[in-house]
């Protein structure tokens, strides 16, 4: 059977409609970051919290993939402890496959998976973090194609270490060269691919030496232009092959957890800096989103609870549990995204657990002032703050359920956000002034809801034809 | 041409992915209706607000259909008077087809419309009032398919005018007989179609007395089992042929404007019969549901301001316009759905309106009470129900944001929806006990959010592979 002939036969139509399974290469010893890990193998490196291989895993997961194929060479027993594991505790279907030949080349990795193949497959290296949006730009390239194709990154200026990273020469979207003295080079090999079983056939072919590596099977397909470029965007990626890469991979995965689009002006300037710095810390631990999600609800309680005895030293002491708390509160999804524990219940709770405690503040600050002013404009001063907090951000969450989007953001809304919000009665508190710094806020809020209202019943009114 | 070539040749498998036009016949006189409809063209007769004719073609566009033609014979100046009035208010694309020889039949006004058609079309009268998911059904079923297909209904016992319909003998999908005498039959034909060319070229065949009906057409393609059936299930359609029908499909129409999945215990048995009742009354005029959407809102405020008074003669009128609000809050969307405007601006006002509302009703009981009780309880108080008003409703749409759908709702779900809880506050009133009612209603309110919590925390912890 040759390769062409492979391949029109088992990339039958139907496989376009199914998820391909993934093929993780962790069959090496990772000599180069031995040093820095306490002599562990490659694929259990430990990177915030999870493995390498774990992330690998959990990455295919993320993208949709359901069925995974890790191949296991060096130290294979304690690599199938941590699967086994993974199985029981994920649920993910992994099949291990042995491969005593692993010194050969990882040519050789991929074969061993050969006999569990029949369509099309994802392959990647267990040493590669990424985001697994790239393994959605694959398949979704892949669809309908019976072609082989690999990822590439043109940003060239983010490769970490580029002398050593692999270059490719494309000629439109077709690859024509590859290796890590290609010059010129329009792009650098990200290690992630989609494959036809085209691969696995030139795998098979023989080579001197006995040598079987992947990267002189791909260039026997490029020869063929039978490999086409996916360009990875910004999506991120990063090669883990010495202490220095570990490194730089940790600081990647915390810089891409930030929401740039959603985050408000103080979460930007200042609660992610710590939040970031904080949840480094926690990856490792075995505290879970939920459980930061409570502690953060707390930390507010806690600052609500001081705000209500209203002398100056506790409403200073309110206002610092405030702002930590506010910024403790990125942390869940942080810690969540990074270890792939998002959940529907987690979001939710946050949220509904967010308002719960902006409620309690408000009524510790109005208790607080309520000592020195018991007159009817309190009562009513609370009513403008609470309400403010809670229909801004019920007015959002309205708009996404009926428009399906965010409403457009002008500055009010950005001030009428919950980091803006709690920094306000904070700087209020420091000020001793957090009553007033409430009614400032809660009033701003109804004004962003009013300014909301009339956009949108703009919006609404527009002629049906334009 | 036969009819064989010709569905060949025009049902191209791109058809399959358009929306197919619809042919509207509005050519006949309907002499038996003009008794009660004060002389006008049948299409002109008014129910609920809209003519028949603006009826069907609005039908059509809620449909998702965005191309109609109108086969006009009787009177035609004044329909397409209407007609130019639709296109400049609504953007809907309508064409006028002149059918002088109306009187020979519906068939001719069908034909009239041919040589606009190149591929499936909707047919349907312009005296029928249907929902117009049956529509989509037919669409549905026609899709890929080159048949007829014809919306029959098989609940006999709800159609109006048994006698009189045109009655349908079924082998299974495909229909074997039709008209009014046949017997045994299995359902009715709601007089809605999705044709393929081949009806109209049954048409064009030659008929003895120049008449060209509908009915022998279909009779034809019948003979060589052309017609499938499309059963519309629990979905209304009524023939408006005589005053009796036309006062039939009046209850029909405004039967269906409840929402019985989504309707609370107070809504079911009180407001929903008096909001249709203003509905029914209110749709003839010009008020727009935004309008009433802010009447209900003004109603609100009024009680809120009389509750701040505090005495019971006002607490007790306070009360009396809350559940009036309560009630008028249901005719907005009545009236929307009745005259297909609703929009995505006024779902979303009327709920941040409905929130304002609560908000406003709760700082007025809470004056009220602080009266007589100027105490931080009263603020206390306020601060649970306010929140427990808005989060109830808050969590309910974070749910719906994370989760796609409502959360379970149990007996305390029920009892926290605004229709239960705005009754609860007019019965308080009427005892002259608002706060103390408000209290309650918070309270459980809390009760309902927390209970939500507990039940999704355990749902989302279930072992993933189960």
């Amino acid at each position: 059977m040759n390769a062409d002939t492979l391949r029109t036969v088992s990339v039958s139509p139907r496989s376009a409609d199914r998820v391909p399974p993934a093929v993780i290469l962790a069959a090496g010893a990772g000599m180069r970051l031995r040093e820095g890990n306490g002599g562990r193998p490659k694929p259990l490196t430990e990177l915030l919290g999870l493995s390498l291989l774990e992330r690998s895993i959990l990455s295919c997961r993320a993208a949709g993939v359901d069925e995974c194929y890790v191949v296991v060479g060096y130290a294979p027993e304690r690599i199938i402890h941590l699967i086994d594991e993974l199985e029981a505790r994920d649920g993910i279907s992994i099949t291990v496959v042995r491969n005593p030949d692993w010194e050969t080349g990882n040519g050789s990795s991929a074969l061993a998976a050969f006999s569990h193949l029949t369509g099309p497959f994802l392959l990647l290296m267990c040493d590669h973090v990424f985001d697994p949006a790239i393994l959605r730009l694959l398949m979704a390239a892949g669809d309908g194609s019976d072609s082989c194709f690999l990822a590439v990154d043109r940003h060239i200026e983010r490769v970490f270490d580029l002398e050593d990273a692999t270059k490719v020469r494309l000629d439109g979207e077709c690859i024509t060269a590859i290796g890590k003295e290609v010059t010129p080079f329009d792009g650098v090999d990200t290690g992630l691919f989609l494959c036809s079983p085209a691969l696995l056939h030139a795998l098979e072919k023989p080579t001197g030496g006995g040598e079987r590596s992947l990267t002189r099977a791909i260039r026997h397909l490029i020869q063929q232009r039978e490999i086409r470029a996916v360009e990875v965007g910004d999506r991120f990626w990063v090669d883990v092959d010495t202490p220095e890469s570990l490194s730089h991979a940790r600081g990647v995965l915390l810089a891409n957890l930030a929401k740039p689009s959603e985050d408000g002006f103080i979460s930007r300037w200042l609660n992610r800096r710590v939040s970031l710095w904080l949840s480094s810390h926690c990856a490792s631990t075995r505290l879970s989103p939920d459980a930061i999600t409570l502690a953060s609800f707390l930390i507010a309680l806690s600052g609500a609870a001081l705000f209500a005895v209203g002398s100056y030293l506790w409403t200073f002491l309110a206002g610092l549990l405030v702002q930590l708390a506010s910024i403790v509160d990125g942390c869940d999804g942080e810690i969540a995204r990074l270890k792939f524990q998002t959940s529907r219940f987690g979001a939710w709770a946050d949220t509904v657990l967010d308002r719960y405690a902006d409620v309690a503040v408000v009524a510790g600050i109005s208790l607080g002032h309520w000592h020195t002013h018991p007159t009817a404009f309190t009562l009513l001063g609370t009513v403008l703050a609470l309400t403010g907090f809670i229909l801004a951000s019920y007015a959002r969450k309205e708009h996404v359920l009926r428009y399906g989007s965010e409403p457009p953001g002008g500055h009010l809304a950005r001030l009428s956000k919950r980091d803006v919000r709690l920094f306000v009665l904070f700087a209020g508190a420091l000020l001793n002034r957090p009553f007033e710094a409430m009614i400032l806020v809660g009033a701003a809020s109804h004004l962003a809801v009013g300014v909301h209202f009339l956009t949108a019943s703009r919006g609404d009114r527009m002629p049906r034809k334009a």
